[in-house]
């Protein structure tokens, strides 16, 4: 980067649309070790409690070392560290796609990520273009820990540069049940249903069953910036309450992602780990002062090969208020208390 | 538990008074294991002090192999996982007895509980009733941690169910003193005054005597709810403001307990160990933006068989506002500002 | 201290001028052993990113056995070691000098601080005088991991008390460089320049340089609380809304430092350690709903031995608006919108 006196030239700009090459690798900057404060502070931020995240002794009944941070405390992290390289001058997060948990992540673990950019298309307008790209998380071996697609609107740095050759990749539009990656060692068949908290198991869900989660929690100012902070995801419009009237500050979606999930415990109880994501939504923005609830769809289930260990894929919804099992208007459209819908795999006891 | 369609089947809908039997023993859900981060989130939420709990080193010149969690903090993760069994029907939460401490936490150890029922007596109405249980912590080697006995007012899911016959514990009016249990090896012989803050030792405390801990500290909603959900309580009341008018949340009442605990450290800097509450009332609500201060007032000392160590019994009174020393109305009701009364035992050098 | 019935009489009053000696020893009380949990909240609390920070495995390349806890963070709890026996009874914190890092703080170590009464200076009012304290911290094995002067107005007990003879310490006006400890093995010559985050090497900067650091936190009263709570800095007026007609609470400088710093890290992320504070003013007070920002400007440039380490020499600026570059008025004055005005020193690679 060429020296200069003007301000500002030893911040980052961000990467703008014709900075990006199909083919090309980004190592994310900022690795992270993760300790047992990040997982009690998980706990403090959401009303966590599926059962393998919270005790080392339910972990080990379940074949594990120790208790693993959260799925989505691994995924915040990731994402966190794509955010300066790929998403600061992004106008929309577009969508996510085969996201897959591929090894556990512990106490001790020190992450780093990359992204590949799979896929480049320019908008009509010229002036923005679409950005694909494979993020994924490595843990201090090298091991990859998770990695997911996803691809966002991102503003040309100048409108009259030339367009790319567009590529869009081919994105499955689910993750294969045989697809997910079962953690070495996961072994349900001692499972303990007593302390896990419900006793429902996998053949006591029915596809197309609903759940109604109940709880609701209302959301504050200081809970969302520490949990964006601790994922060192530095996308200002979160933090910064002087662009808007109000204000107030855009809540990162992911702090909706594991709000919901974390709620969904009541009546998913043993749905423990995520082990894929196939899709999602943010379908309206959330600011502090709303009070998030969620509720469930069951859409598939699956076999595995792990003794006792099934898979579940679920329909994850939070809202701000609104009738539960509501999701969209006549027009197709997410109705305006829908803050997101997720649609994702976690592995269960058959 | 039957399997239906209907939506809300699989969430828990929580016990109601005619589920509960006399002698029936209830483990409860979702063990925990404590790190240093949940030591870490405590000195954080509230203004904790005390040398013993603060540093390693101090602990290990009074005998312990590390500086334990607080105590109140096991306190609140054993109360936190009996809340979905015992009451999340509770109209109300009547009295504490004969808690105690049986042995010290440490960052590493996983945490579960267990509750037995140890008297019913349907009220009046015939809608309610009395449930008193004997609460149990247990470690991960299965060693008890601490134990309370609690008793709350329970719906009846059904008003016409008929009265169970009538079984009332005797409870003690407090924990005596020789029934206090000291952690093994504690020793206050080399205790350092200087290191823990304050020259007051048990001999220098006359019963009878008060102290106003003359500190305020103004609550804040992110920072009652991050400490109720890290002790995973599950009460709504406490995270979600659309019941309320006002858009406040009621406060776990342990957060006041903690909170004046701490604040209490400004004259009883030695009062280390707690080792039994006695009795405690809830007094009046507390929500977000009440100013918290603290009295205490000597009620009766003791001594113990451990080298250095002796125990002190204290009334804490946390109050919003209000002289200090005033509690009750000439009516014998808690004047309006008074939170919290606990009567409980603490171990000091002598 | 004698015993009394007075309610209070246990408390801690304070120290008051008359009650200082130069050359007196004042051991802190209350030692605080930091795990991962400190270092996680401060994560959550600050949008902090320097990578030598947050990765053990970046540390290690670096020659460090682990992540240290942030500098500040072993500033933080020095100083609130202090604050019962310095700045109780202080009307105004006057300044800083001199302070310099000794050794980097780990997870597992335990921190102690005592302050030495260097200069005494009563005021012509005769109800105030100047103390001047070198403070110093210690972890476990009695080592110093940091030391700082600084000097604050303090209030008599008895205006009529004689004054003592002046006594005004030698201050440097700032740390040479020469003086700047380095960590034992520092050696930046593998320092990898990606995971850092910025390409930027000392001599990419130029003394007289300004670098705006662009993003804006609001701040909230739940994180300072619970940021200064962490330091054990039992300050009233962080804490207690009454006092004020507008319910706010004073917000503790150092939360102001520890926000720039980080801040900071967008121009500056190879400005890994801070090795020394020269001077700092807080400029204006600072409260919950302020936007804070920062700009900073490079003093000065200087070798070290250890390799590939450099140090430079920094003016971080805190504001709550206002515009970039701007510090002082006509009259000599810092302008309204400016929070803090720091000069330190950084290690960085040449």
């Amino acid at each position: 980067m060429p020296k200069d006196k003007t301000p500002r030239v030893k911040t980052n700009p961000g990467r703008f649309f014709e900075d990006y090459t199909v083919g090309e690798v980004i190592p994310h900057a900022v690795p992270r070790t993760i300790s047992g404060g990040e997982r009690a502070l998980y706990h403090a931020l959401y009303p966590a409690r599926h059962a393998l995240y919270s005790s080392d002794e339910f972990a080990r009944v379940c074949g594990l070392p120790a208790s693993p941070v959260d799925d989505l405390m691994a995924f915040h992290v990731v994402f966190g560290k794509s955010v300066p390289d790929i998403s600061l001058n992004a106008v929309a997060n577009l969508g996510y796609a085969e996201a897959r948990w591929l090894r556990p992540v512990y106490a001790g673990d020190t992450l780093r990520a990359s992204s590949e950019v799979i896929g480049l298309k320019q908008n009509s307008s010229g002036k923005t273009g679409v950005v694909y790209v494979r993020t994924t998380g490595f843990n201090q071996h090298g091991l990859p820990v998770m990695e997911f697609k996803r691809w966002v609107m991102v503003r040309k740095r100048d409108p009259e540069a030339p367009a790319p050759e567009a590529v869009v990749p081919d994105l499955a539009p689910h993750v294969a049940a045989e697809d997910l990656v079962i953690p070495a060692g996961l072994d349900f068949t001692q499972y303990d249903f007593g302390l896990a908290g419900e006793p429902h198991r996998l053949s006591d869900y029915e596809v197309g069953e609903v759940i109604d989660h109940v709880d609701g929690v209302t959301l504050e100012e200081a809970e969302h910036m520490m949990a964006t902070r601790l994922w060192q995801n530095t996308s200002k419009t979160h933090f910064d309450a002087t662009p808007r009237a109000d204000g107030k500050r855009l809540i990162y979606g992911g702090h909706v992602i594991s709000m919901a999930r974390a709620l969904s415990f009541n009546g998913l109880a043993n749905a423990q780990m995520i082990a894929g994501i196939n899709a999602g939504a943010h379908a309206n923005p959330c600011f502090a002062g709303d009070t998030v609830r969620a509720w469930s769809e069951v859409l598939d289930k699956a076999e595995t090969r792990a003794p006792g260990v099934g898979a579940i894929r679920l329909r994850l919804v939070a809202t701000k208020g609104g009738e539960p099992f509501t999701l969209k208007g006549e027009d197709g459209k997410y109705l305006p208390h829908v803050l997101l819908d997720l649609d994702y795999w976690a592995l269960m006891p058959v």
